[in-house]
Formats: C-alpha cells, structure tokens, sequence
C-alpha cells in the first residue's frame, strides 16, 4: 500500500525546503506543492484565516508514521495541521514508493 | 482518528460562506480553499463541464457524518459532489480536531 | 462507497482528454483539473522536479482499480503516479457514482 500526506505550509519555499529534507532522508517519493488556498480556522477557541501553500506527499503506507512524525519536526509552525491515510496505487507507483527505504532510525 | 472532506463549490464566496457556517457550529477545525478548478462530468446520461472552487476541509473522524450532512444542506448547489474519509494525523492535530464538539443536534 | 483518485499530469489538454476518455467509458463520474503545481521527487536513485497539472478524479469504489488501470493506460507517462482510496459520501454523491456502469471489459 501506498500513502499521501496532506499539509499546509506558509509558503512554497517552506514547501520545497521540507520536501527536499524528506526526500534527502528517504521517506517520501515526491511533494507536490500547490496554488495558494485561502484557509478559515477555529484554533483555540479563536478564529482565524489566512492564505497557505498546500503540500501532498506521496510515501509507502509504511512510512506514513514516520514521515508524519519528521514532518511535524521540520515543519516552520509550532502545531502544523498534517493529515495521512494509506492508498491503493497503479502497478508503477506500487513498485516506485514501495522502494522508499527511510534512513535508519 | 480525523478525516478530510472534499467538496468543490461555484465559487469562494460559498466557500467561504458554508466554512464560516461549519466552523460557528463546531462540525469542522478548517477549510482550506483552494484555487478555481476545470470539471469534467458526466450527470444524468448528460456530459458537462464547468468552472469550480474545490474545498478540503479537516474534521474529526467521529463528525465526518454529520459534517457532510450538514455540507450537503447549506451547499448552494442541488446534489452537491461531497466525499470525505478518515484519516491518521500528527499529534497536534489529532488533538485540535479531536476537540471539536459540534453544537448539540 | 465511493473513491477518488489522485493523479498528475503533464499538463491541462492531457488531464481533459484522458478525463474525457474515461467519462466516455464510463469508469468516473468527475474529473477536477487544478492550477499547476510544483513537484519535487526521487525516481530511480535520481532526484528530479518540475510543473505538472494535479487531478482529482471520482468514481465508485467498485470501480476503483478498473478505473486506475485504465488511467494508467492512458496516460501520457511511461510510469504516472496514481493513487486511489475509498470515500464515505453524502447520499446524493452515492447515488450519483454508484451509477456509474463501465463499459462491459
């Protein structure tokens, strides 16, 4: 099985720099980092909105955890909204994330 | 566990407009809208295409019924297209949106 | 159930065509074409990145891998990523998808 990651950023730049450490570490396949979204929130008991730059993550659903887990370390907020969930996947794209190895731990 | 919602609209004024709505009742924690969208489909044996606003939106696995429900009754459109699946999440967020309530039914 | 399907393209004309294909045969109810994205990914040990179209396609849950092996088929890469994952849906999307037939394979 195979997993997406789904994860706002501040900005692109955040985006790429974070991606690029995962893929460097072996945890995810690809980041595809997206188009400006508007976001309206409730945090704390408050409201908020902002604009955001939205990133989904392609990894094996073994390392959804894990990458998850470094995500949240590397991300520039101090409580990032990330959410994950396993996938099935065509044949190619099985065998490409299914090689995903993740550094030692 | 949490969960996404997917549901594109005519525009980012409803967008805007039902998030709001969900956030005061406590159903969502976020709506991220995104960038207009080209859709092809195919309804009622009539093809058709037009131009859409999609929304993803983070809730609490236990509200994702109800959340979509109530999506589907503020929606502007007739049937609107709404999916929504649950989803693992960084421990920040299973904690933010594991505090929704939603306002008593 | 219900499923999407998560897939780049190289570029919009591709995603409308192969969108259309699959309409034509019945495999998915919607294609939602999005503004461009960046990618950034690992393939073969190489490190790579680049612009592509993202796609969110929907469709019923039984006709998820029919539907995935078919874009595969289709699509302009030697090798897409395509990921796929079943949905819970409002009643009216339900109904909608769960319509849909295939053509006879």
């Amino acid at each position: 099985m195979t997993a997406l990651i789904y994860c706002p950023f501040p900005d692109g730049e955040s985006a790429e720099s974070v991606g690029a450490t995962l893929l460097d570490e072996g945890l995810i396949g690809c980041i595809n980092i997206g188009a400006g979204i508007v976001s309206l929130f409730s945090w704390d008991g408050e409201r908020g909105s902002g604009e955001e730059t939205p990133a989904l993550i392609k990894t094996d659903a073994r390392l959804l955890e894990r990458a998850m887990a470094r995500l949240e370390a590397l991300h520039p907020y101090d409580t990032p909204a990330i959410v994950g969930w396993p996938c099935q996947a065509s044949k190619g794209t099985q065998e490409w994330l299914g090689g995903l190895e993740g550094e030692p731990e």
